[in-house]
């Protein structure tokens, strides 16, 4: 499909990328480039490409297809480093959780002739690295373009039909709205679930102990989202913070009003509540964004262990 | 190991009861009672009993073990009909929540020679109703008892080794630090993920639609705690009141400071909440609490489907 691909970065995302490629016969090389020597090491060791470069402008070199799987803070200096070495023609992707921020952070170098079209695969687990990676993570998953006006036609579809064949789903929408969207669908779940995991782990009348103990009855699930990669966090909530402010505000003023009905005793009103949201979770099975299976299927996973 | 177990309410929990008595042999005869028509003869056709009763004192009579399963809200309601059929010796226990209150409600109908201890397994899922049950629910689970200051500690053992013939593990507190303890561990937990799917569903600028579509990046993981059953929850909320409101207050208070630091731009704060927070996941994972396997086991539970 393409004859030389540049992953840079070979995290979760960059070193899925790089199996399913592999899996699929979806590029003749892969040039793979990370600024730690170690991960780069790790990435060799795996097999995950042909080539390995700590300096990205020498991995893009000739490449055909360019992904930039960074933390979104890194993304202009990334841009900087590679564009003199992008061949015109060049398809130049990421796959940042913000959008707009990481357009105006890339789109001024990005030389003539090379289509910039940021993208966002919606998929990942809370582990991070290139042993993280597996070749299925992006099956049935959506990836978001959020092209620029002057984008060719021709390169996205070349860019869409890469991606399906990674197994995803394509939607197309701009920049600020896809910033809106994640903004409550991803970035306040994840800032959330750190805020929980920090204020349950802060307490005077509750030991550390008791909450890790204890951490079935609820608590645990949170922590797999505040075990996400701190640097790929701070960038999103740096460059995605207009609306993340506005969902984290409209979180605070919903739960004023539910923390009042506790308050002064409305049951009929958490009632309500507890019973419309029962009915969201069942759309997000039934659009298969979901297992259909209890405890998200811990329990068919630990069968094993248990029995 | 008992004659006879009434169980008062089939739901998830007292369903999960009956399949371990079964499958353990934990008694000669299981008797079962709810309220709902429906219930019993759903509980009936799954045979989860040897006896099935709309009047909960019919099931207790001649019990050497009652355990009653039903909303907080309900405890005091079901000890009042019960306690003229209980016989003396025989030992009354729940599977409550909220364990201040349910000793409240149920203690002053408790008639003499009867051994009230309040329990509670830590043990669930987003399902209920008596087909969501199943015999291994309370492997490896804590089950805490708060007894009362005259409690027989002969009964409390025998009700111990019951609990861990069902898989659990056993602590002992007392009930006003239990409530504490579960505002944080599980009642917090829930109430913000009914909050935050609650704000979703009711947004202007992104649609129901995109958030079904794009759950998988991380809004998905609330929805579970958000399908739990309504009336059970109402009553946890109704019931903790002031626990719950102190950890809501809390939580608050560090969302503020954590929104505080992304209106400013505080990388540092951010990257160390995000980093202290990642070692909480670990330990509960190496306290036996949560699976060892990324995504909460999904991408194994769901492997046929996608291969």
């Amino acid at each position: 499909m393409f004859d030389r691909i540049a992953l840079i970065g070979i995290g979760l995302i960059g070193s899925s990328l790089a199996r399913v490629i592999a899996q699929k016969g979806l590029a003749r090389h892969v040039a793979i480039a990370s600024r730690s020597v170690d991960t780069l090491k790790r990435a060799e060791q795996l097999k995950l490409g042909q080539s390995y470069h700590t300096d990205p402008a020498e991995a893009v070199r000739e490449a055909d297809l360019v992904i930039v799987s960074v933390p979104v803070g890194s993304s202009g200096a990334v841009a900087e480093a590679i564009a003199p070495a992008l061949k015109p023609g060049t398809i130049l992707t990421d796959v940042g959780s913000t959008k707009a921020s990481v357009i105006a952070q890339m789109s001024p170098f990005v030389p003539e002739g090379v289509h910039f079209i940021p993208g966002h695969p919606l998929a990942g687990t809370e582990k991070s690295g290139p042993d993280a990676g597996f070749a299925d993570l992006f099956v049935n998953r959506w990836c978001i373009f959020t092209p620029l006006p002057d984008t060719d036609p021709a390169a996205l579809d070349r860019l869409a039909a890469f991606w399906r064949a990674c197994g995803s789903n394509i939607d197309v929408m701009d920049a600020t709205h896809h910033d809106k969207v994640l903004a409550i669908v991803s970035h306040l779940p994840h800032i959330i679930a750190y805020n929980i995991v920090g204020t349950a782990d802060d307490l005077q009348n509750v030991s550390k102990t008791e909450v890790i103990k204890y951490a079935a009855s609820g608590f645990r699930d949170f922590t797999r989202l505040a075990a996400s990669d701190p640097t790929m966090w701070r960038d999103v909530c740096l460059h995605n913070r207009d609306a993340i402010l506005e969902m984290l505000s409209r979180f605070s003023e919903d739960l004023a009003a539910l923390q009042r009905a506790i308050r002064w005793g409305d049951g009929d009103k958490l009632f309500d509540l507890f019973t419309h949201t029962r009915g969201v979770r069942r759309s997000i099975i039934d659009a298969g964004q979901e297992i259909d299976v209890p405890d998200f299927g811990r329990h068919v996973a630990e069968q094993p262990a248990k029995s």
